[in-house]
């Protein structure tokens, strides 16, 4: 294979992982189709199940460690720059707000609506998601551990708040309204060390 | 129509909601078709579209709805039954936890799939699971009051509650297990009143 090709390949490789993230966090994975994913990608049809001989079951769990792999980078960088655990955490949820504002309520969690419609059919979603989850509980345990809680409560304490926010998420966009994140924020920084 | 033919619509109308109910909580909106409703349910394929001439939405909100009524029920009369604040949201995790043990870890929350799945799509659908949000919100808040709190920071904790509760589902999904909803437990339980 030349450079050229190669370069083509591993582009059409990004971007059907691309595309599915997307489709996945907006419609979720029984009303994503292969065909709209090649449609929306751009990428050569005959390319797919070259990269992805699994289908869209590897896809999804290609484009479910992506998006894990990014916000937990995104998460710990927004964790880092509050001087204070507050700070950071009230960071943390007005990004995700903003976030879910900016897209007309459309884009929550990136793997919440994946990870309910295929936990019980798909083994490797599954996994997947549940790899995903444990690095962004593991970054907040982190940030937690630094503002000094010991390493259980802050394993605790990161599972309490990455499920409020994935809660707050589900019901402000059922309510089209950014509300329950702010109650969850007020909640949370309010929470003695 | 004679009251026999009458109590039998009644019976398919009912089969038909339970059978959806069901379906979307567990494999969700999207994979769940209306052929696949009425063959689970038993009931006469002819009498889908007399009860639900909307077809699959329609009867997705009335699912959700039946969902949202029979929880509410449930969660006024477990968060009744606790002498404590902390007896009361105790008794509701635990309830929710062996529900999702006993399932294999399929029964989560019964509306949060679909409504992820759906609330960009579907007005109807987003409206019915905010309309059930909303119900359950109330109850909490109600029981939160009842403790001691007023009725702004009853609103605010019945938030982070609920949602840390459909968050802590997720995640115990994801990792079949039901410690996310022991750490959301034992975290909300030690919340200063």
């Amino acid at each position: 294979m030349g450079k050229r090709r190669q370069r083509r390949g591993t582009a059409s490789r990004e971007a059907f992982i691309q595309t599915t993230s997307q489709l996945l966090r907006r419609q979720g994975y029984a009303a994503t189709g292969v065909n709209e994913i090649v449609a929306q990608s751009g990428a050569p049809r005959g390319s797919l199940y070259f990269h992805f001989p699994g289908g869209k079951e590897e896809l999804a769990v290609a484009a479910i460690s992506r998006a894990g792999e990014e916000l937990t980078g995104a998460i710990e960088a927004i964790l880092a720059s509050g001087e204070t655990l507050g700070s950071s955490l009230g960071r943390l949820i007005d990004a995700l707000a903003a976030g879910l504002a900016a897209s007309g309520y459309a884009d929550g969690c990136p793997i919440a609506t994946v990870t309910l419609e295929a936990a019980s059919s798909s083994a490797a979603v599954r996994t997947a998601a549940a790899d995903a989850f444990d690095a962004w509980l593991a970054a907040l345990a982190a940030r937690l551990v630094h503002a000094g809680l010991d390493r259980q409560a802050a394993a605790r304490r990161a599972t309490l708040v990455l499920a409020a926010i994935e809660g707050a998420l589900i019901l402000a966009r059922a309510r089209r309204t950014l509300e329950p994140l702010h109650a969850v924020r007020e909640e949370l920084l309010a929470l003695p060390g």
